[in-house]
This record gives structure tokens, C-alpha cells and sequence, in this order.
């Protein structure tokens, strides 16, 4: 297989460093941008005063190191899995646990699209909980808990930027469950992160296939096109076919942490009859994804029973697909959810593997008319009662959050969320602030995800242009992820996180020295900002050009400004 | 001239519709959307259920109207001038006041350019004051007041939603300075609009050509399609060759109030040297534009001398074009800002001709670094100074506001602006919450222009994707205004705007009955939203596809909620 279409080349001047932790293992990869230097014509010289460099948090992982020769084929250096090995806590297993893995690895008819290189499966050894919540509440800083320390750092220390992040901050939020570190034992491809308000907001992109669209080297093609702009964290909404084997290669070349929706995958097993749903066959696609080393997974186990009535009350019922299955299960079997009454369960199973939990929001609004309703809210309660019963098991959480809500409505949700659920970190999709313009979701969306992260949300879930329409294409990827980076990075700025201005005060600075190409490299998609430019200038811009495109030589509020504080200073 | 490549009829099942008011001639323009009824199947019968019409705000002017055959080089019908007419206050005058404007028409050079039609210009009779503001003051409701009553309310009446808007409403919100009705009475063309914070959010959209780029017909097609989109006021920012006649083909052709920022043309007049800027030239260029019929003018009058050196101090000092050529020009002469020493003379003129002052900030800051700073504060404190010199004067005046400001830093500002502006309205550009994104700065100030309209700001200056980097393309325009429609519509919903939320409801509804048209129709982009539907269906949208692209025909959570509805309903 083969990755068309994505040129890796697009931050000039760029340079991959890793930050070296207390072990020679622990290597973090980061973008170290290079500027030039402002020159200033003083005396009739010419003087150059050099810019520092610029150290930008990274999610590209291997696929922007030019030392590493990456290969979708192989998959990425398994970095974690001496970590993994030497807590001497699981075992590497003969064989897969699931019957439906074993099925699809013995199908001879799938050979030509399974992923070339079988890895057997590491569990938990019998009673061993290996989750990083569980360590953190022992008091054990692991490795990764020290690599999101110093992720999360850049060169604050450098800089002289106090930061409240450190190794043992960072163990005890993931042990209070006010944050998580979502790395399955069997993904050790994956570099770790964190999760939490504390830390800077992260933004997770979807893909996948439906059965109307999109094949393999596709759903492959938009994951590395995801990491390579910004993406925190990815999830495989697949639906359709071969949805076992099109993870399987996502995983094994995703440096990021990679979640899924099991019930998705368990409907395609009845072949999309809701009514045959069970328990057993959820339980074997949990196994199968553990197996794999998806980090983590959404659970809409708070939609209840009793919760089916409320849907036939809203303006659009339930726009979860999670949600509207499970509804619609507890309606056919007149019983109460079996993701509920197995909760337990699931959590053991997790817990053998490190996957996280997203608590589905199958009630989530989707329109603004429906923000905040009843259903909402009391799905949300019953999702705060499972976060304690997933703690319990040591197993981490995350809680999906909304949707549609207008503006107004947003802390009020946000104030919900945080009593509801005990501070366990919020994930929302959006929220969209206003329903009235599809084909823009992206934006509508990105006011509510700037405006909910600021006020303590997690991770945003990105929303593309597509959004209610089509499956997204690579562009409206980099679109959906460039728009949540905005968000997520306003909300940094207004949380006022340590170290979060730097990048825009140097991009501000040379916009105002007029380095042109150093704008464009400091910028998030330095590309379009240069593509953009050359739209007007029709050359390649000369770092000496003292306006700017917007105003021509004569009217550039700048350079005038800058003649003004040259003469101010003549005068002084 | 002819208008290319604009294609008027993106709005399908659109009927433009016209409400009349107290007299024949106040016909108030709005666009109505049809709907497809809901259709259901019902003891195995087809039943059809009709979905009313959906009345939306309309900036398209005539362009959309089929009974009005619309000629770019005769201008648009002058609705207005026998209100202005009646009125008895106006004389018009044998000839241009302005000598430049004179010049302009007498040079046989400009023959091939200059827009066909002469209109003599209109102007207060002798010690009469001819502004909105001064007819409000008097108790009198102009049927440009009633005009905006019934246009603000688009068919709350019909639906029963209370509005807190009536023509004595606008006149007490016009005479106390808290809205603007701006209306040139050489601006006949125009459709009365308001601007203030308990009327409807309104955008303005920025055009003009640089020396770089740009000709008549290209800025004439950009104005015509803001207005197409949802523009609510367009800005005529050129500072290239033929600013006179590029005005005139606009204004003539302008269906919204338009303004200008006079020093760039008086600049021009002196060939871009700042210190050769007088009095005088900017006095001559006022009335030549009052009388041409610009509706409202940028004045940086609050930008003093004892300010410039505040701008030294700056990550990124002025980016105010206007503010930086007033603070040169005082740093150059050493003397107090000419705008600010003729404010009184400067509103004498206006209110001869009920222009507007929209009082520029020259001191906005151009870096989230630079946000809320001294200069910025210092300045608005002499902006609403200034605000209550013009309302002696009887003169409606906005107040502009920045630029680039983080999320925490905003309420802040738009509080300030209250206090000391006394409640006039607040016209901001976005503003930009994160300097990291150029490219993408309509998003990055979409997030700040709905926050801030939220708190207040009763008009947003739109960004275009090319901001910061490009004059925008007619695609551009189209971005940046539909961005910013979404921003003000957003903040509407937040502010409980009456019937805000009546476009939502139906769209969301249209959405949860798989009425794909009528999604596509009631949204703020009709085309765009079905090319993106249409990239996946590969087939036009029918009707009676009861699922969506996003999740395909077995997993559709709306139609899974709606069997659970009806399944429901069923059982009860």
C-alpha cells in the first residue's frame, strides 16, 4: 500500500528535535521553527538582529523525522513497548482472544488487504491492573506520565516560562481522573498525551468509511494527513467493510491515540439488524479492538431504557448514532441497555488493557432547539454515576459532550458537566452555535469549541466543511483540523496556559518586520498562508518587501508605524 | 460595464416578497424560503404534511427581485428620494461643492470610466440639520424608521413571536445614540437599515482596490455579491488610481449604506506624502464624497499626537492605515491632529447630509500582544469624547473596535466601550483571537466577532480568508460574509433576538425529515451546501433518501430515532 497525495514538506525551515527525558528512552519529538533575521538600516548600515527559534508541539510523529524511513507497510517503531514490557505486569499472548479476530485472520479471501505484519496481543497478567490511573493513584510515575510532562513543556524552561506541568503534576491529575493518558499496551506505535484542562486543549479528528464511500489507502491517506496537521487523537468511525482490517493498518502507523465506537462495528457483525445485538458479541468485539490497541473507546452506556420516551419529544430525536442504536435496542428488547448493565464488566476488560473510556453523549442536541434539554442533561447524570464506577476499576474517563448548543447555553453545560461528572475530563463535538449553515460546520462549529475549551473542555472534536452533508476529503481534513487548532490554541491564549503566546507574538513580530516567510513558518498552515500571498504578488516574497499586499508600498499601516517609532526614537 | 461571473440565483425556492408599511412606498424587501412538504407513511399510506415558509432578512436589494430589470450602468431605483424630498429641509444644488469632484467630472480623460448618470447632489437647506438623529430628537418617525421596524421583524407578527421592536423603538434608540440609521440623503438607492445593539446583528464587508490590483468592474462585482450573500454595509477601502469614479459606479449601484475612509483619498490627492495632508484637502474630500453620497465615513479623530509615542512601545505599533498616517502626520508637524481640532467643523458638514461618523481606532491593536493596552483604552476614553461632540451636532456615530483580542481579554473591551461611549453602537473588526493563522483569519475572528456581538456590538467587520496576506477574490468575499453571518446570526440566537431562532428550527427540522432541499434552501449558503452534499450521492438529492451521506443507509441515527419515534408512538 501506498500514500498518495500528501506532501510532507510543508513547514520550511522546520527541524525535528526530540527533548530527552531522565532516560535515554524517553524522547520527545517536537518542530523547532528557524526565523530569519529582522533587519534594520541604522546609520545607512545594514544591521541584522537574529529571532529565535520557535518550538511547536508536534503530533506528526515519525512521519516528519528525516532520520526515520517511514513505511505503511511495517508500520512505526513500537517506542513504547520496552515501557510496557518491563512494568513486568502483562504477558504477551499466544494467540488473539477474539473469535471474530481469529476468523478474520484465518479468511485466505482478506490476505490482499490485511496489514502485512501480525504482532500477538499483550494482556494484563491474571488480577493485574495495568492502566495508567492505577499507577498514578500508586504513587508511580511512569515513562509516559514524564513524557507528557515535558511534551506539554516545549521550552518553557528555556524561555523562563513558569509552568505548573510537571511529572508529579501530571500523575496526580491522571490519579484525581481530572485527566488521562489514553495508551493501550498493545499501541505502543503511539506517543503519549494527555487529556485534561490543565493541560493544552486537544482536538481529535474522525475518519472512516461508510458504505456509500472510501476504501483503505483512503481512511490511511486522511489518518497521516490528520497527524501531519495537528490532530491529537484520531477516531475510525468506520461503517463498512473490512472495518477489522482498515484498523488494523491505521493503528500500526498512528502515533497518536487511536478511539472507535465497538457498537459500530458490533451492528456490521448482525449485519445492521439492531435486534440481534448482544451482549456476547459486543463483549468479542471489545476483545478483538483491545487486541489491536485501540486507546479508546465510546461507550454510550447512559442511554437508558427509560431515556427512549424523551427522544419522541425533541425537535431532532436523537443524532447519535451510538445513542439512536442502543434506543432503539432497549425499545426492541423492552430491557434495559446491556452497555449499562454490563459496566462492570466492560471495565474489567479495559482495564486489562489500558483503553480509556469515552462516555458516549448519545442524547447529545442536534439542533440548537434541543441544547440542554432533559434528555441531555439526565443522560449526563447517569454518565457521571459511570465515571465512578469506571474509577473504581482504575479504568480511565472521558466524557463526550454536545452537539448543538447556542452560545448563551454553553457554560451552563460546561457547569453540568463538571458537577455531573467529578471534574473527569470533557470532550465535545463542537458545539455548533448555530444549525443554519451547512457546508460552513466547520465554523459554526469552532465558535462553540473555542468558547467551551476556554471555559475547561478537554478535547474538541473537529467538525469539517462536510459536516451533515458528505464524508470529508483530505482537504477538508487539513480544513477541519487547521479550524479546531484555532479554536483549541484561542482557548489556550484565554486560559492563559504557560507558554501559549510565544508563537503568536513571533508571528506578530514578523508580520511587523515584514518577514514574510517567517510569517508564513510560524503560521499553523504555512502553505495556504504562502499560497495566498503569491495569489496577489505573482513572486516568491523578498524578505526586504516594507508593505504590505493588503495596502501597497504607499498605504502600509505598518511600515508607517514603523517610520514613526524610527523617527520617535531620532527625537528621544 | 458589465458584471460577470456572479451567478443570482444560488437561492432556490427563494420568492422575494415585499411588506408594506404605513404608506405605499415604504416597501420593505425580504426573501421568502417555500418548503417541501414532510411526507409520511401513515397505515401504509403516503400522507403529506406542509411546512410553512420561512422569511429571511435580505441585503440583495433589487438584484434578486425578477420584476426589476436591474443595468449596472443606470443605477439602482431611488427609493428614497421623495422621502427625502418631502421632508423640505434639502436643496438641490446647481453643481458639486467640491473642486476636486468638479475636476474629476471635467476631465474629458475619465470619460470612458466615469459612471453615466449625473445626480445633482442634495444638501441641508441653509442652518437646517437634515440626520436621523435629529428627526428622532424631535419625536419624529421617519418612514426610514418605520422602514427598519418592519424589516427587523421579518413575519414575527404572523408567528406570534413578541418583538420589543416598533418604529417609536427605532426613533428612541436613534435619538438616545444607541443605533444609526445610516442614510445619506445622495444615497436614495439605499435601503434604510439600523445598526445598534437591540436590533438584529449586522456585518459590514470590506472592498477596494490597492495600487497593486483590482479595476472598477472587478470592485462593482465584489459589492454586488457581498450584498448577495448578507452583506448589511460595504466599505469602499481603495487607495488606487480612480478612487472618485470606482465610488460613484458602487454607491449608484448599492442597495446598503456604504462608507469610506476620507484621509485615504485625501492622501492620494497629495501623492501618498503624509506631511503635505491639510485641512483643507480632507474638508474638500468630505464634501465631495457627502455629496456623491457615502453614507458613513471612518474619522480617526481620536488619534492624538501625545499618542505616538504609545506606539513605539507596540509588539506590532499601528496597524490603523487612517491612524497611522494622523499619527505621522502629527509627528511630522508637531502639532494636534487636524481631525480631531475640526471634529465640530467636520460634523457641521455631515450633518448637512446626514452622514454618519463611524469614529476610527486608530490605536487598535494589530497582536493579541497588544490587546486592551494603553493606547488602545487611552483612545477609546477621546473616542467618546468625540461621540457626544457629534451628538451635539445631531450627528449618528458608531464607534469602531479591534483587531486582534484573546478570548479572556474581550468582555473587558466591549465593557469599556460602553462606559466610555456612552452606549453608542460598537463596530468591530472580528476580533482575531489567535495571531497563529493567516490564511485562516476569518475563522480565527469568527470566534471573537461572536463573542463580542454576543456581549453587545451591534455591527462586525468581516475577514476574509486573504486578510493579512491578499485582497480578497469574489470567493473570498463570499467566505468572509457567510463567516460573518454565521457569527452575528450566532450571537442573535445568544442574544434572544426575537425570532432568531425561527431559521434553526426549520432547517433542523428539514434536516430530521431527510428534506435535503430544504436543508440546502434554508441555509445561509444554498450552493455550496448541495455541490458538498452531491460530492458523495453522485445523483441529485431525492426526496425520499431516508438516511444520511455521513453514516449511510443502515446506520443513520436520525432515521433510527424517527422508528423509535413512531415505534412510540405506536406503543402509547
Amino acid at each position: 500500500m501506498k500514500i498518495d497525495n500528501i506532501d510532507l514538506s510543508s513547514y520550511p525551515n522546520s527541524e525535528k528535535i526530540y527533548v530527552t527525558g531522565s532516560r535515554p528512552d524517553i524522547r520527545v519529538g517536537m518542530r523547532m521553527i528557524h526565523q530569519y533575521p529582522t533587519v534594520k538600516i541604522e546609520d545607512g548600515k545594514r544591521v541584522e538582529y537574529p529571532n529565535e527559534d520557535i518550538v511547536v508541539y508536534d503530533t506528526s510523529g515519525p512521519y516528519t523525522d528525516p532520520d526515520i524511513k517511514t513505511d505503511i507497510n511495517a508500520g512505526l517503531p513500537r517506542i513504547r513497548e520496552s515501557w510496557v514490557a518491563e512494568r513486568d505486569d502483562t504477558e504477551v499472548l499466544d494467540d488473539i482472544t477474539s473469535q471474530y479476530g481469529r476468523e478474520r485472520r484465518d479468511n485466505p479471501e482478506l490476505d490482499a488487504i490485511r496489514f502485512p505484519v501480525f504482532h500477538k496481543p499483550r494482556r494484563a497478567k491474571q488480577g493485574r491492573c495495568v492502566t495508567q490511573m492505577h499507577y498514578a493513584r500508586k504513587g508511580i510515575i511512569t515513562p509516559e506520565m514524564e513524557y507528557v510532562a515535558i511534551r506539554e513543556n516545549l521550552d518553557n524552561e528555556a524561555r523562563g516560562i513558569k509552568s505548573h506541568i510537571t511529572p508529579e503534576f501530571v500523575r496526580d491529575e491522571v490519579a484525581a481522573g481530572r485527566a488521562i493518558i489514553a495508551a493501550n499496551i498493545n499501541h505502543p506505535e503511539a506517543e503519549p498525551m494527555i487529556i485534561g484542562k490543565a493541560f493544552s486543549c486537544k482536538l481529535n479528528t474522525n475518519i472512516g468509511n461508510s458504505a456509500l464511500s472510501s476504501g483503505i489507502e483512503e481512511e490511511v491517506a486522511k489518518a497521516v494527513w490528520s497527524f501531519y496537521w495537528g490532530g491529537d487523537t484520531i477516531m475510525d468511525l468506520s461503517t463498512g467493510d473490512n472495518i477489522h482490517e482498515t484498523r488494523e493498518w491505521i493503528i500500526r502507523n498512528c502515533p497518536v491515540p487511536m478511539g472507535t465506537v465497538p457498537i459500530y462495528q458490533a451492528l456490521e457483525k448482525v449485519n445492521g439488524d439492531v435486534k440481534k445485538l448482544s451482549w456476547e458479541i459486543y463483549r468479542d468485539t471489545l476483545i478483538e479492538q483491545c487486541e489491536q490497541g485501540v486507546d479508546y473507546f465510546t461507550i454510550h452506556a447512559g442511554v437508558l431504557r427509560e431515556h427512549a420516551d424523551l427522544v419522541a419529544d425533541r425537535l431532532t430525536g436523537c443524532v447519535s448514532r451510538g445513542g439512536s442504536i442502543m434506543t432503539q435496542w432497549c425499545v426492541l428488547h423492552d430491557q434495559e441497555s446491556f452497555l449499562y448493565t454490563h459496566f462492570d464488566e466492560i471495565c474489567e476488560i479495559l482495564a486489562q488493557y489500558d483503553v480509556a473510556i469515552s462516555l458516549g453523549d448519545g442524547m447529545r442536541p442536534g439542533s440548537t432547539h434541543d441544547a440542554n434539554d432533559r434528555a441531555q442533561f439526565l443522560e449526563l447524570d447517569v454518565l457521571g454515576e459511570l465515571t465512578e464506577k469506571a474509577w473504581a476499576h482504575d479504568v480511565q474517563v472521558i466524557v463526550e459532550g454536545p452537539g448543538h448548543v447556542p452560545m448563551h447555553k454553553i457554560p451552563a453545560n460546561m457547569e453540568r458537566q463538571v458537577k455531573a461528572c467529578h471534574d473527569a475530563p470533557f470532550y465535545t463535538l463542537g458545539p455548533l452555535t448555530t444549525d443554519i449553515a451547512p457546508g460552513y460546520d466547520h465554523i459554526t462549529s469552532a465558535i462553540g469549541a473555542a468558547i467551551i475549551s476556554a471555559l475547561g473542555t478537554a478535547m474538541i472534536c473537529y467538525v469539517t466543511p462536510k459536516e451533515h452533508l458528505s464524508l470529508p476529503t483530505l482537504n477538508d481534513v487539513r480544513d477541519g483540523v487547521i479550524t479546531y487548532k484555532i479554536a483549541a490554541h484561542a482557548a489556550d491564549l484565554a486560559k492563559g496556559f504557560p507558554g501559549a503566546t510565544v508563537r503568536d507574538d513571533a508571528l506578530s513580530k514578523a508580520r511587523y518586520d515584514f518577514r514574510w516567510k517567517d510569517q508564513f513558518n510560524l503560521s499553523l498552515d504555512p502553505a495556504r498562508a504562502k499560497e495566498y500571498y503569491l495569489q496577489s504578488r505573482r513572486e516568491a516574497p523578498d524578505a526586504d518587501d516594507r508593505f504590505c499586499t493588503m495596502c501597497g508600498p504607499n498605504f502600509c499601516a505598518m511600515r508607517i508605524s514603523q517610520n514613526i517609532a524610527e523617527s520617535c526614537d531620532q527625537c528621544h
